[in-house]
């Protein structure tokens, strides 16, 4: 595992996790984690719950005693990581967005591509495919039970960039992350959008805004104190966009790091012919759901509560009502990497599908800077294939 | 009055109560009800609560004994019947939208211009201004709770026409109703959009759509039974756009007729650099409150009750947290535009910014069919004043 | 009518609008209205509709133009003006409770059953059974929709007297009220879970306790500037309860007025064995709904928008989605009244039923009192008979 | 530990990231798992991760390697099991309610005063004490953010009993469980109701009730199949109650296995003579809190997201709004167990204060049973000390 800041402590949980919240086909075995510094890697391995640290990535992803890289790392870095554990037949979990641009999201696809033929899978990190009421909202869609899809409304909102005196970070930075909200927030709406209705984006209207343009400048570890330089900010604090989907589908798009009110809140609602559901991401245990009766016309939305063993990724945790939290995505994530490794097929999201959304976010930017509607690449027409949903189970019983 | 459907009921409901429900500065009388049938007119006239009935509107907008002629007809009547009215010296309330196009809003807003000039006034009937938690978003915002406005998400859901066997009324015909939900609904938010942000709208970009392109035909008088003729709709069922106003705010719009488990959802969210607002229609009662503190990171949105003889437009109703129904921004209504017929001035919403709101409402329908982001014409920048708040009595105490 | 405070001006407004909201059987005219002060009664007269004014309530229940007597005052007053009216031959509508005292309400239920027999009918005001909500509430448990009754929550809560600088009102002295918060709150809790669960009272245990036991004095007409004198509270802030029902249903009471976040809150829960029902007053267009199917676990409350015009009294309003404001049951209230009284048959809630409330409030006060169990009264058991909800049309069509 | 059933899932899983989770003073070994067979035994020590497995309960709370005993069983072995591990001088983890009865409580209690004087300390599982909302709600209300209280609604509502097809288990016998939804979740209610206000119980008075009194027979080890034999339940299924605090304090409680609608519900609203807070466990990272103010009167409640750095526990997971599962709670339990250990102090809740709750249990029973207003063993005061809040690191920074 490369990183050990917040995406490597969740990660490094589920790892460790995996032998005793699964009943997995193979055993996990947390082997080595890879930090730039070495007092910070020994202390980093031994709370991570790791065997091994070592400072060299490169050596890493060519160790004969790894089988899988898991890539917690900054958007500049994926690409480079990705393709050189690739190459030496590890199998690959990188977080999302896939890449910064869509020439690394297309190598890394390329790498992809050429390694699973050899055996080795790659699988992008949008790990909210595997938030129980999610996985449940696609297993109604795909049973019709909201009918074919007319409008979806995506929003994802956050606010830790209302204060315009929080420094910036690389998550702030061009060169870092590509973009701001687009890639990092809207990345998951548009991996949704597509996973959800089984539809690629035809086309995208879409404006991008930075609100704060200066902030204090990142914390060097050399620095000794006194007030931080003045950096510019050069990515967007909030986005918004239309889309509209091969089917005509109309969906509207919304993030934002500059939402007071809202601190992790992903929302959707899903409108169909025939009904709707409706999620937010703050109270994720939850999916309401509306099945239209002409005959019931006062009928609103029914809140079903996603914790009975029936529901997916629910079975084997606690009984109904004992809620889940929003980092046991994490667990049916890499469970459900494991079981596909163990049958020797692919996991989802691929690299493929990570690419797809990588061409939507680019559309994005452009229709943006452009003032104009952007149709995507033709790669953003690369969707997982949409197969019955997983019903893996996830406890011991 | 003009129209005894269900405007007409409204009004017509508000309008009896005027001298009683307020403390008014004028006596209202009732006094003639326009109606296209004798029998019709008559039993309208007594139900209604009016004096006479006519079938005859250009006598009836000549009559000597009218000081006002209220307009609830479909929109294709509106500039012919108000150009009248204001021509006779009559003050005019015209429902909303203004006018199903440009032109005939621009004759309208024209006629108003002359007519004030002769101390005759026209309103437009954008209700939802004076609902009292509205009333009460846009004094938080001038009193700059919320900062300097930077996002607005403005949703109207309805579900009416989900039902692909309801019959085509004239609201689905382009010629009586100009467009569907686009002016229907979309209106509403254009004008709450621009009216709580003191803004004007800068581009557009919109995306429209008919889901259900044939529809049973419009019941004619002369039906006889049997299965009614198939006909085609020419209105959109749905629209969505994104809006960029002149100081940059980034506006989500959607409005929708076939929105399963909304029944009349105009919903908002504005959001500032220092706080937010949240509104739902349906719990009109309510406003939800955010003013941000990085030092309470946690505190989220606060509830409202807007039942307090402190609010816009509840001195003089009942006690706090005895709700108000949909119906009562009509007493507000016309209490305030009586107060202002009586004190000679200019009554709000006036028919330029009726006006202003028809550029916006062409130019999202020339955005969504030409696919390109459009400037609304100039007269979209017609707005209201940005006066401090009316806070008239509305009832006797 | 009787008195011209908050209910008096509520009941005037709905009997001024009773020949408009509603095609009635009977023409209702607003005759005499009945205040203590000549200047005060003639502005009232005028402001609220009505023909004449009388300081003289004696002679007002006797005058032969007057067919109904309309009590809008402090409890205190009610028997005498009731059964005094009722003597003189003339239905009666009085606000709730029905009176001070178990023996008061008695003698009241002896008047109305003498001159029911003489074609003269009385009606108790208690007006949330008619919000539409709470008689879809009741029209659902009779079909069944919720199975055997097992529990119900039942709560009143508001927050006028939270703050110890409010001075004493009418509603604060026992000897004008009887009691506090349980006479004026949990008369309404009582009545709804009786007429709800159709079931009578076996026995109560309660507490109450009054928290702010002295306030500024009450103004009297007289009092000319200056601090307000200091005066004891005799009734309660607050009680609580339990209630076993005749068939075992077992029941949670709260009424309290000095509960902070809540306005006018009345919220219910009603739970079978089969499902579950849920209100809430200041969100009163909605009802949940639960209709439990061991097959889908998850399932939660649905969220009914009671604006339907299958909906008990909607019909004849407004279209679906425009949601009806507290005032409302009272227009529907008089309807019935009017309706029941065109057909010489009782209204509900009658005196009878009024009686059994005021016997389950007697016991509980008994109960708190003494520290025990107490069986109310036999009489608690009157109950209006359950029959086929009305369904009323309310409104032209 | 003892037992591999729900709880202990739950306690194993806490346990194995004890180290990981949090930065401990001492460090966790998962010893030794009991079981009552070899084979189960050994599949649950791989699974749950602990290091041996043993049949022989007495041996292992004897055992020199063991420093603390865990004890996940049904309520009627936990007596002997703690005593027997506290004699032997092991610290005790003992799952609630406490006991089956107030004589079971007391002699623990004694043992655990006896230990403690040795140096083994002794601890009852109230584990919604360490859900992040509670505890910020006892820290608020502590530091008199709500001022002071005058009333509790305590309700804990689940659904599994609904269905009377459910067979009987351990809970629905009154020789394992004690009591049914009266000691299962009355005893959580009971806890947090003297642990939030920092009051004991003066009174109560109370009705129980069993709705199905038959039930399929409890699968046996060597049951054939076939129909299951009928079997009486012997255990209430609901119970409401009202109680009286020593400072006055009116508290109404209600706790139902037989709630449709509600899958593990845990509701309080404590109010106070200056605001009030409400939660929900079913949505346990939400708070929400009034202020009250009487110049701002319609101010409701607000919503606070206990995600954040500062709240109680939180310190050390995600960054804000990353919400956290009903587990994290026995994450937090555990940490601050051995952080007590570590310091050679009592933890909390300690055997005294599980004590004090089974006193109220016990006259909530006999309150019941006999009809009448019950006055607690006087051991019901019995409540762990009013200290500062705890607000241990949770997880390495």
């Amino acid at each position: 595992m490369l990183g050990t800041a917040f995406m490597g402590r969740v990660h490094a949980r589920a790892w460790r996790e995996a032998n005793h919240v699964t009943r997995l086909p193979l055993e996990v075995v947390c082997e080595l984690i890879v930090s730039r510094s070495t007092n910070h890697g020994s202390e980093a391995a031994r709370q991570l719950g790791f065997r091994r640290f070592s400072e060299d990535w490169k050596a890493a992803v060519a160790d004969p005693g790894i089988d899988l890289v898991d890539i917690c790392l900054p958007g500049d870095l994926h690409a480079e990581v990705a393709i050189a554990a690739l190459e030496h037949g590890k199998h690959v979990l990188c977080e999302k967005p896939l890449a910064n641009s869509l020439d690394e999201a297309a190598a890394m696809e390329r790498a992809a591509t050429t390694a699973a033929a050899r055996g080795a899978f790659a699988m992008v990190g949008f790990n909210y495919r595997r938030v129980p009421a999610l996985a449940l909202a696609r297993r109604l869609i795909r049973e019709g039970r909201v009918g074919a899809i007319r409008q979806i409304r995506a929003t994802y909102l956050q606010d830790w960039l209302v204060d315009a005196a929080v420094p910036v970070t690389w998550r702030l930075q061009a060169k870092r992350a590509g973009t701001g909200a687009l890639g990092d927030l809207g990345s998951h709406l548009i991996d949704l959008v597509c996973w959800l209705s089984g539809q690629s984006v035809a086309r995208v209207s879409s404006s991008a805004k930075t609100y704060v343009r200066q902030r204090p400048g990142a914390r060097s570890l050399g620095h000794r104190g006194g007030p931080l330089p003045i950096e510019a900010v050069d990515v967007d604090d909030a986005v918004v966009a239309i889309l509209v989907l091969q089917s005509g589908t109309l969906v509207t798009v919304e993030a934002s790091r500059v939402a007071p009110g809202h601190k992790n809140d992903l929302s959707l609602e899903v409108t169909g012919d025939n009904g709707a559901l409706r999620f937010n991401l703050e109270r994720l245990n939850e999916l309401e759901m509306l099945e239209f009766d002409p005959a019931r016309a006062g009928t609103g939305f029914t809140r079903l509560l996603v914790t009975e063993p029936s529901d997916p990724y629910v079975h084997g945790w606690w009984p109904p009502g004992h809620v889940l939290g929003w980092e046991h995505a994490f667990n049916h994530e890499i469970a459900d990497l494991v079981a596909a490794l163990a049958e020797n097929r692919q996991p989802e999201p691929s690299f493929s599908s990570g690419l797809g959304t990588q061409a939507v976010l680019a559309a994005l930017d452009t229709s943006s800077q452009e003032m104009r509607w952007v149709a995507p690449d033709p790669r953003a027409s690369l969707l997982d294939p949409v197969a019955s949903l997983p019903n893996h189970p996830t406890q011991q019983q």
